[in-house]
């Protein structure tokens, strides 16, 4: 009887053997992907370190392929905190391995984007990366680099040092790939126009293959505080995970454990969880048995007194600048803004920004406009598997007077330590109960006030019909009664008319 | 300066802290999720071996969660072909371990679902699941398994051995899961009635948790051939690809490993496409130069000879069986089924399968209902991504005469020893180009027999009118023109209607 084979495969090699799942499907989406996965190493690597994030992205024609994929060189510079050189051939040619898996909010989030662009370019065209970084130090170093796939490990094929006498600090990587900018070009410009939307204090540039220069310029040198690193909320967590806490905590006994390793524990709400869950504040984590560890994680679930996550953590946009964004991209008549709470899902802090925006620029479509941002980056594919549109879907619009063919556009920005994207290729965020929810209630506040305006605006119109009835006619009965009566003198109309203006009409 | 820290981690660790990305987003998709991966395999591990599939499912409940979620146990059966006791704890317990990483038509392909499936329920409810497998020897192994996520390795915390008398063979699969069965039910169903549809030479069973049978008995005895493993197609590589060829080929000649190492290269070909790429038949591949190996990789792909894809390898509905399965389950007025020729994708053959219904018990609704298969599983998440969706949607529907309210069902079936998914959760498939060009050009194809039909309706429906008016007013006529001219005899009017009657109408 055939017996099946049984083959023990690395994480690089599943990669290459389903990049589908990583976004590179077809030369279109392989440059899209490759140019966004850069873009955001290199904002992210900026942010880190506070420093007004400097991005120079060039895609130059390599040599001339055939019909449907040309080859091109990419080339991406940054000012970002650099790489240490012996961190740098696995950063970019080890998958899963990285700086990411940290509970912080970065752009990047699977340590994999960066990786998958350089190993999609060496199975394409088989050419090797190179990438120079320095971290400001004395010294510059540059890598030549492929990748063993099947091992998942970097191959060096050069390695070299210079000094570095301006001081500079920064990455830059520079390799070819495949791939079919034509058709990914109005994608990758919408990108980059909405990645400096949301990063007002980024200068981004893009030199596009015929050499035509897209250069966006900041509009603030304010930027917002770097993200910090966090640690998980008592209401996420699952038993792998308090298992790891327990491994690597120093802490001897419970009390201390909670207070230290959870978001938002101190000593009193330790101490009233322990009560509540009947665990000695002097018992040893460590000791804990599988039924324990257990009854700890739905206890932890069950208590309600934790308070919620602390934003601080988390650096969202903020309404100003959301607002200044949208006014100067669709030029509404009519804007709401808001920022919810933060919330928690799976032991993340999240906070939902939306806005709503009527009229001005938006166009009038069969559907609403949606954007959607995660963690300051724009999703442009498969929108109609986004737990937003879903959610925008399922709402009862009727009910704010709202139908969908009005000129209506939607914001949703979820910033989050781990956003949930649904693909390794960011391109939709995943439908958690948490996320949805917070989503929902968000949406039906803005648009209750979206409501308001609508029909403040009916009112208004209503009554400038109205007035409009008076003002012609008025004066023509004024006009009648005084001949009817034989008298030469009109009388004042005005104050009747006043008597009856609303809302400031004219 | 604040650096980086940077960190390795596992597979299963990735996997463990992206669970989204393999289907299990929330306690419904994770109870779908669950069940349809353990399925998949079990109807895998009946056809390696051409067995008639026997599945059971059970689903119970362990105990009261709270109200979002509950504690299940899972237990499914099989008749398959069993797993050898050495691969069963790495079967179960290693991510990217298994017996899917080959060239064949298998509904699992990333190796990866079931241990998904183990590990959710590991960290939500933090059991054990225990294996029982025989491969029909003497004896019956039965393992207690957990898994260490940072490691990605097996922990085996029992093992047992028995002695087989009935020479049982199959596995049984069974470990406890937190999950909304509640809100999955009518996808599980779905789910099973879909898979039934498909797979009509199977038996399943599902026991859901109020003790409730779902009974799908097989209609058939008579099985397609189990799929074979098959080489890769020259139009499909890249130099990857090539290179591993080659490290593991015994052929010492570019015209011995031609002929050996892909798929439908004969002896004339091989000597064609040496000649034609300017390489001496007797090159040891092991001696080719980088710059030799992308340039054979482009020759490869840019040679016309090369004879397309074998579908000997693919095991594809038909049309009989999907005409079958549609005409049950629909009922339909009017149904075309069609199977394309093969093609294939880097280097994958695929066969694209496409029905298109109309009018019986398909509903009336804004849009067309689209059925999606592959490899002989529905896809019922996540629709508006699917490469199908897309291609139906970008159709000029117009030009056959056809608007999306019109009761019309679509079936896309796409086999392939590689279905290009999109997430590994197995929701949709990526928009690859010549999937997406192969999908469009069957879609044309049946739309133009609908078209017909429609038009042929219509005129049909012309006629009948035409010869509505004759049979009411000719008798009147013929009546009066006889009064008139004084007669008695009404001429016989049945020789003029039968002249003017076509299509059969009555």
């Amino acid at each position: 009887m055939a017996q099946q084979t049984f083959q023990e495969i690395s994480a690089s090699d599943f990669f290459y053997r389903n990049r589908d799942i990583a976004g590179f499907t077809n030369p279109t989406r392989a440059i899209f992907a490759t140019i966004r996965e850069l873009v955001e190493n290199s904002l992210d690597a900026a942010e880190t370190i506070k420093v007004l994030p400097d991005v120079y992205v060039r895609l130059s024609f390599a040599k001339v392929g055939n019909q449907e994929s040309q080859v091109f060189k990419l080339r991406v510079e940054d000012n970002g905190a650099g790489i240490l050189p012996k961190h740098i051939p696995s950063a970019f040619g080890q998958v899963l391995y990285g700086s990411k898996y940290t509970l912080k909010q970065q752009r990047g989030t699977f340590g994999l984007g960066g990786k998958m662009a350089i190993l999609y370019g060496q199975i394409t065209t088989h050419q090797p990366a190179h990438v120079t970084s320095s971290t400001g130090t004395a010294k510059i170093y540059s890598f030549k680099l492929m990748m063993d796939i099947q091992k998942n490990r970097p191959i060096i094929l050069d390695r070299r040092v210079s000094t570095n006498k301006g001081q500079w600090r920064g990455t830059i990587v520079e390799f070819c790939l495949e791939g079919d900018y034509l058709r990914a070009k109005p994608k990758v410009l919408e990108y980059f126009k909405q990645t400096a939307m949301v990063n007002p204090y980024a200068n981004l540039t893009f030199v596009d293959p015929k050499g035509r220069l897209y250069k966006f310029t900041r509009g603030t040198t304010s930027m917002p505080d770097p993200p910090k690193e966090t640690e998980p909320h008592p209401y996420g967590v699952d038993v792998e995970l308090l298992q790891r806490l327990i491994q690597v905590t120093p802490y001897k006994n419970m009390l201390e454990f909670l207070k230290n390793e959870f978001h938002r524990v101190g000593e009193i709400t330790a101490q009233k969880f322990l009560a509540f869950s009947n665990l000695s504040p002097r018992k040893n984590p460590k000791r804990l048995s599988h039924a324990e560890l257990v009854s700890l994680m739905q206890n932890l679930k069950k208590f309600e007194k934790f308070l919620p996550p602390d934003s601080s953590c988390l650096s969202p946009l903020g309404e100003d600048l959301l607002k200044a964004g949208i006014l100067k991209e669709l030029k509404p008549e009519f804007l709401v803004v808001h920022q919810r709470k933060p919330s928690t899902y799976a032991g993340h802090p999240f906070i939902i920004e939306t806005a709503i925006a009527y009229g001005g620029e938006i166009p009038k479509k069969n559907n609403f406009v949606i954007y959607r941002f995660a963690n300051k980056i724009p999703l442009l594919y498969d929108e109609a598997s986004d737990v937003s549109y879903r959610v925008i879907n399922s709402m009862n619009w009727s009910r704010y007077k709202v139908t969908q063919d009005m000129p209506i556009a939607i914001v949703v920005h979820i910033c989050s330590t781990k956003v949930p994207y649904k693909t390794v290729g960011k391109e939709f965020i995943a439908d958690r109960p948490e996320v949805r929810r917070e989503i929902a209630n968000e949406l039906r506040g803005v648009a209750r006030k979206l409501q308001h305006f609508l029909s403040r605006r009916a009112h208004v119109n209503k009554e400038k019909k109205k007035f409009s009835v008076f003002i012609k006619y008025l004066p023509k009965i004024a006009q009648f009664s005084t001949d009817l009566a034989g008298k030469e003198k009109i009388p004042d109309i005005e104050k009747l008319l006043k008597s009856v203006r609303k809302f400031g009409i004219e």
